[in-house]
């Protein structure tokens, strides 16, 4: 996940300059359909929308990866979508938003992607007006096939309900991504914690650190779409959802809040095992001193001990001097000593629980 | 405890769906009674409810465990529960919350069981209408053989009054198992302090971990309980609840409070008990490292010395060669050179306070 | 202080239980007086106080200790205390708290008592109503005997007004027992302080930890407080307590809130207090490691010397073997090196600042 | 970035004391336009302005450096500035604001302004009134270049629109010079942290520590920008603002609160690689003391032993005195029992994942 | 700075008792003065006061140091000061507030006295009523010097006006001493940061953690001086304040916030800095530990190898007793080992970046 992800222009540019399309994946699939009959258009021309809109029908446009500006701008003009939004469709990056006025619902999403390990924020924006979805996701994965499934099996509530029941779908399915992602994470987390409690190496703790960086890019990209949900919810002006589906949308909220405090809990949970791996260094680096500090004691005062009887003093020239190199036990003395020396430490280290 | 508890369903998945059964316990229990008489029925099948609903009696209705689909949405039917209420009766793992409408309430609730020391958190769902309780207990344990007991008693409030203040009765009886769970939480930290102080090993530090992320894990588990009460007190709309027992859920309100008071204290000071840790393993290295140092002192000087003696300088070739060797009272000399500077330096360890 | 404080029935148990008492302390004092007279009764029969209230005097009754389940329940017939409130006298440990209702107050503080250097919290309750004010006080102590005798000196203002008045110098007495406590934590604060920077032994890690444990404690148990004056001050429905008596409890107000503050500024420092005790120990093991790395430094390469010519190559056998043992000043040139070897090393650390 | 940046009198100093100017820079820039004309006049005397004033064109004059006191006491007289706002534009390091009442709208804001890897921010204050913007920007760099060339080009939106809209473009503008400075703070986060992981030396250390103070002050002076937005967006009173532009400003909002939110993020960001950091640090000491005790623990044996045959007990003597130098395969012995030794430490170390 | 400051009386005192003067400075100044004319009267005795107040004029009385009990009530009761003010000027170490009655304003607030780099905290209580300000300073430093100097000045805005923009000047002057004060912060804050770098000794430590210490205690005090401004600025009823001051008012809250938030900017760099130390410190024991790895590394090896040949195994005896010893070029080949040996160790630790 980059740290910076916000497509901006040059400070002073004209406000709704369009940034340039960075892929070329792009297409545009239309589904337009009442509880009794439905049409799909898959690649279907920005142009041949036009007959669908305002049919009586509802009419769901999915627009994947970047559109051109001509496609974009045809579209907008065709449904009346405001400048400043078309701009925050191109420029992806943005923060998740809902602009609500009288007629129209403008949402922008994240929607976290799970590849090989690997988590990317692909951006969704969905347009409701009247009868009509407009539904833009960046990159090439379509979170919406299930939805389209749905659409052409069973004719269920999805069918028999209007623009705003489908609008709901659409942003509870972007939402419920989190879940598979945290059950992800959730199970990353527990892995680090078993490796940490037996290893401490460098490599555990760059896997928290990447951890801990990924939740805290991941909270802030996702925090703001729970005041998405709830100003749906909040607003009276806006005629365009139904109490019913209004219902829907509080359980929808209930997601977003439990996503929301998961990630939390994660990240104060990295939090957590960063310290318990500075700890465990630190308990790592006490069993290596011990170990140093026990042969060091061990072995150093028996090396003086035997260094001593190494000096060159000539006991014939005196009988004071080292004499004991001329005891018929001297030798035999000196490794008892040594071997006493070492029991006692021995024993000193057993109690204080350092072996 | 899990990191990751909910149970959800892929995104895209038609909302309302219901989550399989994870196990076969499935008990449905029901009691009717007033203030003179009372007929409890165990295990009796979910389509003989319906003879008691709407008897002018209080109704309670006490499923345990998973109840089949089937039993549920006769019950839901009978009772005109929402398919989304029924929905969060079956995928457990919900966040605790309240609903509320004209005639209704439904509350969602998490019951932390200790069993052995081990804590999970069941989900408690009680559903309130007219003079009909409905709760939900997944998992084997009935938290609530405590209330049967009270109405088959004596004839006391509990059975004089409407279905409200079971209702409420079922609600404090849930949250007030926090208290001896939190009792138990505060013999731990005690045990785990006392361990700390003394020893500083590998296994208090996985205590200290564990009821750290256990605390951190319940508290975003229970926290929203307390909004619950908080909506169920401040709710005007509904006229299910009288004033008097809104009297008796302030008090709860004041447990719900205190237990996350509580909870947010442990999990600040087992906080404080991973600094405490690693200051001990610091102040452990520093005891060892003086060990080390004071052997090494110690000895390494005089080894120094014992070692120039060693050198084999022959004094017969040149007075200038150690002539400390021919002299009578050299060997003695080193000696007292040895037990003076070991002297010396055990006279400044004192001094510095290390021995 | 206790981790865990509160005295709780088993869950499910009926609401208003009372607990038993866990000592046998109890006495009930009464006061009753006006600008001109007064009457005091100490150990008087719970019976006997009827004949006192509503007699258009102030009536104050303290219950001392742990009142009887027969007395409590006696007085709170004749006074009119709701079941709930008479729980929350016998079940201590309860949180701070205000109950208002049109005639009457219940107040729940906590009164910190400082024994020995040891903190531990008793529960006060004082009810108000109409003329008449009931304090409770669990454990030895009377925090009101000031106030009793400044009943019985000079007519002064608390004499002249009502019991709205007693019950304000009640509370404030009880809530300015914080400052005390909080001067001799500001001395323990300083004490340790003063003592870290010196010594950082164990026993200074014990007591910082002891200290930021009983401050979050203290923290815990005083916090509720300042909602407690607060919606006393806020509440416009009840109208014991005259505007002026409410501008004295404004001042209370700011005493509550002072002592948060240092409450919470001490929580912050003993924080800081740990932190710089691990900064501390840190330091030390820098210090003996510095002593050992400088006399193994010094000591290491000579002893490498020494034992060069320690080795027992024949100078005779060939002019290549150990030629330096013939020489002249062989000896001297081995000191020389030695000494030469260790002043640089000594030279070396000066300039890096480790001696 | 400097820690104190406010320019303040001394306490006590008249209300409206204008501060010295601190550079000689100064220059006033005038343009006048409406959709059909325009005229740009560089480097214009302040008292040739007025003709410009009111005279139903846009008027937009910009003030670069350090005015005298003179040259704005007449811009502030020609066009009823208070007084409080001329010394709040000279006494630059103010904290962002607004200031609306009926007719004017008064606005401080922080440039952030990069220049060779160094940040430092200039003042912008920016002054409406009817159809006049005054733009002030403290120090050399005049952010509006990019909006003086748009006006001379094309004729877009922003001729053909009020003053307002000039004035939201300004604003607008710079906000947005946060978003390559925080593009760049990205990549130095990189950088490090790619670093750290490799190499924990004190530039590194150096290295985060100036990036957490950099990026905390700026914190601390784009903040409250957020608040301005936000009051723009609220005030009902003033006319100045059209709806239309209203609709941009909550554009702006967005970017304002992407920037905050950036921010943040960074700054917690940098707290975990202070973190890491230690980590890493204690790692590396755990490598070092690995090497030392590995080397100690397999040659300070094996030098005790080779001691032990360096004693002079002299075998001849008593057979008890060191008979092992006597033996055929001593000297064989003693090396095959120091090559056990290591190959069994080494075998251990192994074991242990030490080596 | 006391860690503890507030004067209090014990628990069940009577509310309004004053305490005793801590010291004798007491002086009290007057000021009456119009537009047109001034009359100075220094250390005039209270009594004679009375003749100023209500005579058409401004009246500004400084008390200066602990007034007598005697010179406050005199005062008090002349200007219909409350009880509970009164006590507050007193009992010193109040918490900055203001009290506001229809006719009367009372402000406390605490004046940052900045004396030879040790800060302490003044309490500063200003009065207003009608056209009298009446101002109190605890201990020697009279704040406002320089406002005395201006109205015996030219004569300005603060002549021309009512008592209300005295009030405010004295205000302002009070919190515009922290900007001196923070400066001197901001000051020590980059010395020490400066040194950090360098040198991580013990004196360091002291000054960091004394900072961080004032610095927490400072913004405690200053803190509540934003609600006291706040207040006057959303006040209402009174009518003291005219609009025109109010606008000065809201320039002063600017001040409060700036210095709030730099305070708070300064405590999290402190803690910043202390970490900062913490990591230094390790970094030092890294390099001192490296040193003693290098050293021990090099030396303990070739000590091992001469202690070899130390061995007093006799070559004569047999051919397989050190037959090293009879080599012609054994001597040099054993330095040549032991030169390879260290060589190669260099080279290694070069390679590991540690030389």
């Amino acid at each position: 996940m980059k740290l910076f992800h916000k497509r901006y222009h040059q400070p002073g540019t004209r406000p709704g300059e369009l940034a340039e399309p960075v892929s070329d994946i792009f297409s545009l699939d239309l589904l337009d359909y009442d509880a009794t009959s439905i049409s799909v258009k898959n690649q279907i021309d920005v142009h041949d929308c036009r007959a669908f809109i305002n049919n009586g029908n509802v009419t769901w446009i999915h627009v994947q990866g970047d559109p051109t500006h001509d496609a974009l701008l045809t579209l907008a003009k065709g449904l009346d979508i405001h400048d400043l939004y078309v701009e925050d469709v191109v420029n992806s990056g943005q923060r998740p938003k809902v602009e609500i006025n009288d007629e129209q619902l403008f949402v922008i999403l994240s929607l976290p992607v799970l590849n090989n390990n690997q988590v990317h924020i692909e951006q969704v924006s969905i347009f409701l007006t009247q009868n009509t979805v407009v539904s833009f996701c960046s990159g090439e994965f379509n979170p919406f096939q299930e939805i389209v499934i749905r659409l052409q099996g069973v004719v269920g509530k999805l069918r028999r309900r209007k623009a705003d029941y489908l609008f709901y779908n659409l942003i509870d399915t972007v939402i419920d991504y989190g879940f598979p992602l945290l059950e992800s994470y959730s199970e990353r987390i527990q892995e680090i914690e078993d490796e940490l409690l037996n290893t401490a190496d460098k490599n555990v703790l760059n896997q928290v650190h990447k951890l801990r960086r990924e939740l805290l890019l991941l909270r802030r990209r996702l925090w703001p779409q729970r005041e998405v949900i709830n100003e749906i919810l909040r607003d009276e002006e806006n005629n365009q959802i139904t109490p019913e589906t209004k219902l829907h949308f509080r359980d929808c909220h209930d997601h977003v809040i439990s996503i929301m405090e998961l990630l939390e809990t994660y990240h104060e949970m990295t939090s957590g095992l960063m310290e318990l791996y500075m700890t465990s260094v630190s308990l790592k680096l006490n069993d290596v001193m011990k170990v140093l500090t026990i042969i060091a004691t061990l072995f150093i005062p028996p090396t003086f001990i035997v260094g001593v009887y190494g000096m060159n003093f000539d006991p014939q020239l005196s009988t004071l001097n080292m004499p004991e190199l001329q005891w018929k036990y001297g030798y035999i003395a000196v490794w008892c000593v040594i071997v006493l020396l070492i029991s006692g430490m021995l024993a000193l280290f057993k109690k204080h629980k350092w072996i």
